[in-house]
C-alpha cells in the first residue's frame, strides 16, 4: 500500500493523461481563435474596471496578436501536455510576455473560457451553414424555373400517384431549405448570448463588466446566470444540433430520391458523372455514392444529436468533465453539414432530367383522380364516385401531360408553384444576414 | 395458388388490419376536434369558391355541430373498423346529412387532413405547454427571491467548489425555463403554417382559397409547396420535439439535483411528503419517487425525438404510410412534458431548505478561490500563486457565508443576481402570449 | 407554510399518484401471472426453510389457485389504487386467505417480486418470438426452394450490378433469420438467470434456498448477487431489445426491398392484395403499407432499445424508480416483433414473381463482370484487362438468363444456394426448443 | 450545358473525393493487417482451385510478405488518392510484384475484402476486450476478497437502505463484469463466420473452395449466401456494440457510483490522485475526471450503437456505400471500451474505503427491515406489522455493523457473497479463451 499515496506512477499518469485529455488537443484547434477574441475581449474588460493598467493591457495586445499571427502562421501547435487550447494560450502568453500573461486568467475560469470560445464558435458556423445553405436555396430556385413543363411522377407510398413536374419536387426542396435557414435564424439568436464573466460556475467577488465584453464580442445579450451558464451546456449545443439537424433531413431527402429515381429501372435523371464512382468488379458502372454517403452523414448527424443530449442529462448542477466530449460531435457534425451543403449544391446543378425517359414510364392512371375532381365540378357527384367514373373513362390517345400539369391550379401545385414567394424569401434572407 | 388472388382471407385481414391501424383509432382522439375545425375551414373554402352552395354549407354546419357535442358529450367512439378519426367524421357526416357529408372531402385528401388536424394540435399544445413554464417561472421567482441569503456549496465536479446560494440555483433554473419559453415560441412560429389545401402532396385542379382557410385556421402564413407539406412530416415534428426537450432537459436538471441534495448525507431540502413514496420494506423511508420518474421521462422524451427524425429518414418524397407512427410519441412526450412541469411546480412550491444542515456540510475551503481573487486585486498577484497564499489563510473563525454570498458581486453570481431581469421577461412573455 | 407540512393536500396526491404510476397498473397485465407463478415458488421456498407451515402452505396454494382462475376469467382489474400487479395480488391474497397472504412477503421485496417476474417474461416472450420466426424461416425455405430458376437483377448501389435469383433473395433472408434465432438463444440463455432472493437489492437475514425457487421456475442459473440483481435492469433489457432488434432489422429489410421491386416501375412482384390498402384520394391505388409499418415500426424497436439503455445509465446501484419506465418499451418492442413476424410470414406466402417483368429489366451488361471472369480463367487476363473486352463483347442474342444463374457456382451464389444447410439449422432448431 | 458531360472538373473532383473517402483512408490502418492476412487465405484458396500456379503463389506470398514488413515498419502509407487499404495493397503488389498482383483480385471484389477484414478486426478486438475485462474481473475478486467486513450503505433511490459492505459492491460489479465476458463470447461465436468468396454481394462462377479459406483464417463457419454477406452488414457490428455497451454499462456505473461516493459530504473512498485532475480556479481541488469521462464514453458507445443500427436501416439489399461510415463508430467504440477497461482497472486498485468515515454515514434506522424479518420468524408478525415494531425498537447502543453484515446469510447477500461462484468462472473463462 505504501506506493499508492506517495508519488505517481509516470505510466499510470500517461494513461490517465490520454484517456481524460483524449483528442481534446487536436479538437481545440476549430476553437483557438475563438479564445483568442475572448481572452482580448476579457482583458479589455478588466482594464476597464482597474484588474490591469493600460500598459498591461497594451502587453496583453501585443501578446495576442503575436500568438494569433504564429497560430495562422502554423508556428504553433496545442500539445497534449498543454491539454487544450486554453492552456497553450496561456503558456504562450505567459512565455512572451512574462506575468502580465497571467493576470489575465484574473476573474475568469477555464470553464467560461471554454464556453465563450465555443458559443462564439457555434455562431460563427451557423452563419457559415447559412451563407451555403442560401447558394442551395438559389441553386434550387435556378432549376425550378427551368424544369415547369418537365412532367414527373408524383409519388405516395412508392407508387405512381399524381402528375407532377421536376420543378415541383425542386421547389419542395427549396420551401425545406428556406424554412431551415428561417429555423437556423431562430437557433442563431438563442446561442447569442455571452457566458463569458461566470466563471467557474459561481461568479467572481469582482464587478465584472459583462455588458462591456458580451458588447466587444458581438453577443446581444447576456447569459445571466452564472450557474446556467454552465447547466445551458448541451443544451445550446442540442438547438444548434437540431439545426444542422433540420438542413441534413433536406439534403439526405434530396439524396434519397435522387438514388431512386436514378436506379436503371426509373431513369429519371442524368448526373455529371464527377459526382459518381466506378466499382471495382464493375469497372463501367456508375454509382451515386455521394448520394449515398449523404445519406449516411444524415444518420452520423442524427446519432451527434442523440449523444449531446445525452451528455447534458443525469448529471449535479455546475461543471462536469463529462461537457468535454460535446466537443467532437458538435464539430463532426459542423463538418459534415458544410460539406454535404457543398456536395448537394453540386448536385443540384449538374443533372438533367430525361424528359422522355420519364414520360414513358408515367401511366395513364395518374389522372384518374384528376379527372375525378373534375366530375365533382360538373356533374356534382361525390368524390368517390366520380373516381370510379373516372377510372373507366381514362384518355385513350397521348397524354399532354404539359397541359396536365397547367391544370393543377392550386397554390403550391405544379401548375401554380409560387416560385416568386421563394424569390422573394431568398432576397429577404440575404439582407436579414 | 388459386385461392391466392382470389378473395381475401378474413383472418388475414383481420391481422393486416390491426397491424396498419395498431392504435391509431385510439390516438386519433388527441386531434378530432382539429379535424373538426379544420373540415369547417375547408367546407366554407369551398363554399368560396364554388364548389358548395351555401345551402350546402349550412347543412355542413349542422352536421358539423351535432359532430362536435356528439363528440364531447361523448357519445361517438373511434373504432377500429373507422381506422382513424377522418374516417369516423366522415362516416357520420354522411350517417347524418347525407350526401352533402362527402361533397367535403372534394379537393383535399385524407393526406393533409391529417397533416393540418396535426398542426393545429402541435400549435396548441405548445400553447398549453407554455402556460405551465410560465407558472414554473413564476413559482422559481418566488422562491429566488425567497432565498437570498440561504447559502448553498456549489459543485464542480461533484465536489464541493465555491459559494453559491438557493437563490443562485433558482434563478440558473429559471433562466434556463425562460430561455426554454423563448425557444418554444420560436418553433411555435416555425409550426405556424398552414398545409391544408395540399390534397395528397400533388394539390388539385380547382383554385383552392389557401390564403382564406389559412386565415380562418389562424395560421399566420401558408406552407406552400403540396409536396414540401407531405416531405416536412418529421422535421415539423422534431422541431415540436426539440422544444418539449429543451424543457425537460431544465426539469430533469432540477429533479437529479434534488435527488442528489436530498441524499441523507447531504440533507439539503425538506421536501413535502406528497411527493415522495414509500417503500415496500421500508415503509417508513420516503423516497423522492416523483422526480426519479421526471429523471426517466426526459429520456422518455429524448428517444421518442429519436425516432421521430428516423421516421422522415429515408424515404421517398411524397406520403408513407411510415409517418403515422409519429403520432405516438408526439402524444406521449407532450403528456410527459405537461404533467413533468406540473410536479415540478409542485416541487419548487413544496419544499424548505435544511439552513443549518446545509451550512455544516460547507467547509472553509470554499472560500480560497475568492479570497485569492482578492489578493490578486489587492497584491496584484498573479492568480495562481494567490491561491495558494490563500489556501495557506483560510479564516479560522465560524464564517459568515451570508457575508461571503454578498461579496459575489459580478453579474450573475449568488450576491448579484439580477432577479428584476427575469421578472421583466416573465412579464414581457406573458404579454407576448 | 402552515399548510405545507399538515396533510396532503388530495388534488396534489392525485396529480402524483397519476404521474408515478402513469400506466402501470395497465401494462402490469403482461407480467401478472408471472408474478403469480413467482409466488408461488417464493411460498415454496419459504416453507421449505421452515418459514411457512405446511398449512400455511396449503393455504397459499388455493389462495393463488382462486387468484389465477379469477384473473384468467377477466374477474380481476389492477387498478390505479393498486398501483401494480404486486400489491393487487397482495391484496387479493390477504382478502382472500386473511393473514398468511401477508406472510408470502417474508424475505423478499417487491424489488425481486418485479425482477424476477419480468425476468419470466422475458423468457417466455423470446420462446414464442423464437416460434414465429422458425415458421418465417421455413416459410423462406419453400419459396427458396421453389423460384430457383427465376432471374432477377442482383443490386449494388441501387444499380443493377450482377445476375441473381429470387431464391438467392430469399436465401439471403432466410439466412439471416436463422443467424436471428441462434443469436435470440444465446440471449435466453444470457437471461436464463433467477434474481428472486435478492429481496430489495441487499438480500435478507434468512437463509433462503435460492436453488430451489431457481429450479422450481425454471431457471438454469441464479443471478446470485443482490445488488447486481438490481444492478442488472436495462442491462438484461437491453440485450433482449437487441435480439427483437436483430429479427426487425431482417424483417425490416425484406419490407424495404418488397416496397422497391413493387414499384410500378420494376413491378417485380405481385402482392396478395389482403396486404394492401387504397388510397382515399385514389382509391383503387394498392399500397404496401403493411411495409412500410413494418419498416417504420423497425425504427420504434431501434428508439425503444436506446431508451432502455439510457435508463440503465447514470443512476447510483440499488433500487431507482427509473427503471419502472423500462416495461413500457419492453412490452411495445415484444408486441411489435410478434406482430411483424406474423405480417412477415403473410408476405412471404402470399407474393409471386412476375418472371416476364423482372427478364424485361435484366440488362446484358449484368453478365459483364462473369464474362470477364471467364476471361481471367481461360485467357488469364487480369480482372480488369478482363472486365474492358467483356463489355465489348456481350452477347447480342437473346440471354438465357436461367443458364446464367446456374454457372453462378461459388458456394452461396445464386446457382449453388446451399439450401440443404439451412434445410438442417432448422430441424436443429426445431429440435433445440 | 456543353462543358458539364465534358470533362471533370478538378475542383469538384477534389470535394467529391474528400466527401466520399472522408477518413476512411485514415481509418483503414486498423484494417489493413486483417486485409493482408485475408488477401494470402483467398490467394492460397485460387490456387487450390488452379486459378493461380505453384509460382504465382510464391510469388504472392513474397509480395504480401514485403507489404506487411513495410507497412509495420511505417514505410507505407494509405493515401486519400488511395481511397482505402485494400487499393493501397493492390497498387503496392502491381507495383512490386507486377501482374501478378492483379491475379488476386479475381474471384473476388472489394465488397468481400472489406467484409472479411473488418470481420476478423471484430473478432481479434473482442478477444482483447475480453483480456482487459478478466484482468478487471480478477481486480475486483482481490477488492471483494478483501473488504468483507468494511460495512457500507447499501442505497435504494439513493436513500440509505440497508447494511451493506464494501465487497458486496465488488461483488455486485464483477458479477456484472463476467456476465460481460459470457455474452461477449456468445457474440464472438456470432460473428465467428466467413464472409470472403461472397464476391460483391452474387458470387462468381468459379468453384470457390470457401471452406478451405475459412479455414485458413480460422473461422469455424462459413457466411454462405453472398448477398446476405452485405446484407448482415450493420447487423453483425450492432451485436458487436451490444457486447461493448454491456462493458461499458458496467463500467459506466462504478463510474457514477464512485463519483457520488467521493463527493466530500460521503467520503467514502479515498481515490489514488492519479486518478484525479486538479481546477484551474481552485488547484488543490481534487477531481474524479477520469470517471467523469469514463461515465460520459458510456453514451458515446450508446450513440455509436445506435448509428450502427441506424446506417443498417432502409436501404436495398446488396452493397450500398452507406455502410463505409459503420467503420468511424466501431473503431473509436473500440478503442474506447479498451482504454475504459483499463481505467477501470486502475480505479480498481487504486482506491482505499475510509472506514470510519462510512461507518459515521449510516444510520441506525437502517437495521429496520433486518430486524422486522427477524420479528417475523421470532414471533410470526406479518412482515409490515414486524417493520412498524422494529423502527419503535431499534437499538440504542453503539451498533456493530459487521456483525450486522454477517446476518445477512441469504446467498448474494453481504453475509454470504458466493465468491467462491466467481473465483470458479474466472478460471474457466481463462481455459475457454
Amino acid at each position: 500500500m505504501s506506493k499508492l499515496w506517495q508519488k505517481k506512477n509516470s505510466v499510470i499518469n500517461k494513461l490517465v493523461e490520454s484517456y481524460t485529455v483524449a483528442e481534446d488537443y487536436k479538437l481545440d484547434k476549430e476553437i483557438c481563435l475563438y479564445d483568442m477574441e475572448a481572452s482580448w475581449a476579457h482583458a479589455q474588460g478588466l482594464h476597464k474596471i482597474g484588474l490591469l493598467t493600460s500598459k498591461e493591457l497594451a502587453t496583453l495586445k501585443k501578446g495576442l496578436a503575436a500568438l494569433k499571427a504564429d497560430w495562422l502562421a502554423g508556428k504553433i501547435e496545442i500539445t497534449v501536455a498543454d491539454e487544450d487550447c486554453h492552456t497553450m494560450i496561456e503558456n504562450y502568453l505567459v512565455k512572451k510576455i512574462g506575468a502580465v500573461g497571467k493576470k489575465i486568467h484574473s476573474g475568469r475560469s477555464r470553464n467560461d473560457q471554454v464556453l465563450v470560445a465555443l458559443r462564439l464558435y457555434l455562431k460563427d458556423s451557423l452563419f457559415k451553414v447559412r451563407g451555403l445553405s442560401l447558394q442551395v436555396a438559389e441553386s434550387l430556385l435556378k432549376k425550378a424555373n427551368q424544369y415547369k413543363n418537365v412532367p414527373i411522377s408524383g409519388y405516395s407510398h412508392y407508387q405512381i400517384a399524381m402528375i407532377s413536374s421536376v420543378s415541383h419536387y425542386m421547389g419542395a426542396y427549396l420551401e425545406s431549405v428556406l424554412d431551415d435557414i428561417d429555423f437556423l435564424d431562430k437557433v442563431i439568436s438563442s446561442l447569442d448570448k455571452n457566458p463569458l464573466g461566470s466563471a467557474a460556475g459561481f461568479g467572481v467577488n469582482v464587478a465584472l463588466d459583462r455588458a462591456f465584453t458580451a458588447d466587444k464580442l458581438n453577443f446581444s445579450a447576456i447569459q445571466v446566470n452564472s450557474l446556467y451558464c454552465q447547466n445551458s451546456k448541451g443544451k445550446m449545443e442540442s438547438m444548434y444540433l437540431e439545426a444542422l439537424s433540420q438542413l441534413m433531413l433536406t439534403a439526405g431527402r434530396v439524396a434519397n430520391d435522387f438514388i431512386i429515381f436514378t436506379m436503371k429501372e426509373l431513369n429519371f435523371f442524368q448526373v455529371d458523372e464527377s459526382l459518381t464512382t466506378g466499382s471495382s468488379i464493375m469497372p463501367q458502372k456508375k454509382n451515386l455514392d455521394t448520394m449515398e454517403i449523404l445519406r449516411a452523414n444524415v444518420k452520423v448527424v442524427i446519432s451527434n444529436g442523440l449523444l449531446i443530449k445525452n451528455l447534458a442529462v443525469g448529471v449535479l448542477s455546475g461543471y462536469n468533465r463529462d461537457t468535454q466530449l460535446l466537443k467532437k460531435p458538435i464539430f463532426e457534425s459542423t463538418k459534415i453539414t458544410l460539406d454535404s451543403l457543398q456536395i448537394l449544391d453540386l448536385l443540384i446543378n449538374n443533372f438533367v432530367p430525361n424528359e422522355e425517359e420519364i414520360k414513358s414510364k408515367i401511366g395513364v392512371e395518374i389522372l384518374a383522380a384528376d379527372v375525378a375532381l373534375n366530375l365533382v365540378k360538373t356533374k356534382g357527384l361525390a368524390f368517390r364516385d366520380a373516381y370510379r367514373e373516372a377510372m373507366a373513362n381514362l384518355p385513350k390517345d397521348k397524354v399532354d401531360y404539359v397541359k396536365e400539369i397547367k391544370k393543377k391550379i392550386s397554390l403550391g401545385s405544379a401548375g401554380n408553384l409560387g416560385l416568386e414567394i421563394y424569390n422573394k424569401r431568398i432576397k429577404q434572407l440575404k439582407v436579414r444576414a
